[in-house]
């Protein structure tokens, strides 16, 4: 899709101001009205992709929490939850404190709690939120929480996180069931059983690479959970998968809580991946996109846009592409601007356009921005805050 | 340099949060007690950076206007121009508009004014600092802000933006010099001369062959100044330069003003170009880190960090390094968390490590942040805004 304005959008500038400021704006802004670099996401998709992973876990019989580092927007994890998840992840105590915030009540930490102002903040946000749940993978940590937690006067409920890929947890089986031994020792906290991220499967290109590669990640992860509880740990609750492999773990049993994010927008890298029906993941809708602007038009082939390294993530080694308009190819050229090579259709665009970039990596993309635009079709139907933009600590 | 800490931090948090929400943190804070990741900044190395290049371009008899889209901060914009610059850049109208409720008078908008919105709100911000100055590059452009700035009963300084360089601008010559004839026909702008920006020239590697990129780059700059004011078309000023090339377009005549950015942080980007002393560019000091703990510890080779791609740009094919410590090297693992490969003296990194990372690229690096904590040694001498983080539009 494109959109022609140049001086031609519908109101001044003092008035969308005064508009984007009150949130008042359905009915009355049009996309068109926007300034660019514009982070947008269309509505139907976002509610179509919130439905579709609600009703896929339930019909497995899975929990739903889904990945609040993705979106960082409390009105998006308020939705989740109405649709039927049983709570929010956070990828950190900041990024969980501002779910809280936003009336999250049940809250997985999924990174552990490293550093005595970590412990501190999750001990005050657990008396806040009794469903905050972290992650542990060491023992001096699960003692540290315990310390802290006894001092407060209140039990931490935590989880073993399992090192199922290449980054964080501890190791599956014998260093696993000597942590959960440890854990179920210390009387302040409660042991609830298992995180295992196999973030390494997540990408792996192929759905049955992928089937495989996730299997060999989660089949330790399961069976540490049997371990434990032949030891008489209960492990009531595993949680995994990603967007990636919500459709492999669902599968497992033993499996009890899929946690994706990515699924609410999609992205290129996972359109990438290949899915059940072939070669391109379609199973959620490309919801979000960055508006922009043609702010230079040096010659007849080429373009250039108002959106650089700031206004996109650029970790992936494929840049965004545009929405709709074949002839059209983007790199990135520098921090405030992209650059588009123009051929065919493209060469009809023209200084002060406005075009859509379907994004290269939605999470780190959205954390450039204070707020979403919710769009459907031309009209803006909201304007969403991503109230844990920068939350990283 | 390496801090120890886990739960060893001076503070507890509720004392640390309120120092920090008072911004009173001047002897009473040290970088242990910051949460993490945490982007700082070395006080010495700041001033040492400000001081220099504003003694240099005195030296050379330019003009200096620091580009704010590197520092995105009130503070920093003050300190350069209490050091002797005659204003900021900005790189987005955005950007300009919180310079100046931070008290910045003279500001250059380095990218041109396209789209209603952008032309309003760089008419009110004109009525509200005189000395804003806009870039054009094309004709019906100009037009439109002469019909806003009549419209508002002022008159709008602008510049021709000139194409030395892969992305925006008119082209060098007759094109130039007919937009400038356009231009001083138009009753409400006001010609102040010309940018040229030769951001392709800025990190070619080794100084020699930067010298030939710049000068092949901007003599046709020079050479359209002349020839503007061969026709009487009045053009007092020429603004180019940037940290790579500061000391290049220095010795150009013609060039009037530098607009380097990066100089006040430094990157392993602009170090790796080279310098006029060696292979190593280290004209102006590294300042800027970014503060990180060892999150998890998965075995004696690796460590994990709190920082990834939300902490720290990574759009450059190279990964921030570990400051002091030899035996580690650095990769992003994901959004959240970085990875370290420990060897020798690295090995000895435990987990609740505190370590400061040195990054590949810093203007992205630092719009990722609400603020920067200004360091000297251990102590945290002030908390500084970095006011248009995330200001694009």
């Amino acid at each position: 899709m494109r959109y022609h304005s140049g001086m031609s959008s519908l109101r001044p500038w003092s008035e969308v101001e005064r508009l984007l400021a009150s949130g008042d704006v359905h009915g009355k802004l049009s996309i068109d009205d926007l300034p660019t670099p514009a982070l947008c996401v269309d509505l139907d998709g976002l509610t179509a992709n919130i439905n579709k992973m609600a009703a896929f876990a339930k019909s497995k019989g899975r929990a739903l929490r889904p990945h609040g580092k993705s979106h960082k927007c409390g009105e998006i994890a308020r939705r989740c939850i109405a649709a039927g998840a049983v709570g929010a992840c956070a990828a950190k105590i900041s990024e969980a404190e501002v779910f809280a915030q936003q009336g999250i009540e049940s809250i997985l930490v999924t990174t552990a709690m490293v550093g005595r102002y970590r412990i501190e903040r999750a001990v005050k946000l657990a008396a806040l939120i009794p469903d905050l749940i972290l992650v542990v993978e060491d023992a001096q940590n699960a003692t540290d929480l315990n310390d802290a937690a006894h001092a407060a006067k209140l039990t931490l409920s935590v989880a073993l996180d399992l090192n199922v890929s290449y980054r964080t947890g501890v190791a599956s089986g014998a260093p696993a069931i000597a942590l959960a031994e440890h854990i179920v020792q210390l009387p302040h906290l409660s042991l609830k059983g298992i995180q295992a991220y196999a973030g390494h499967a997540s990408h792996v290109v192929g759905f049955d690479a992928r089937i495989a590669a996730n299997h060999q990640a989660m089949l330790p992860a399961v069976e540490t959970r049997r371990a434990l509880e032949a030891k008489g740990i209960p492990c009531p609750w595993l949680s995994g998968a990603s967007t990636g492999t919500y459709n492999i773990d669902s599968d497992i049993d033993g499996i009890t809580e899929l946690q994706p994010g990515s699924y609410l927008f999609m992205d290129l890298d996972y359109n990438r991946i290949g899915g059940t029906s072939g070669t391109v993941y379609d199973d959620f809708a490309n919801s979000l996109t960055v508006l922009t602007t043609v702010n230079s038009k040096p010659n007849a082939h080429s373009a250039i846009l108002d959106a650089g390294i700031k206004a996109s993530a650029s970790d992936r080694p494929f840049p965004p592409i545009v929405k709709g308009i074949p002839g059209t190819a983007y790199s990135f050229s520098g921090d405030e601007h992209g650059s588009l090579a123009l051929e065919g259709e493209g060469r009809a665009i023209q200084l002060g356009d406005r075009l859509e970039l379907v994004i290269a990596h939605c999470d780190p993309t959205v954390n450039l921005y204070d707020r979403i635009f919710v769009t459907s079709g031309q009209q803006v139907e909201a304007v969403w805050t991503i109230d844990a933009r920068g939350k990283i600590e």
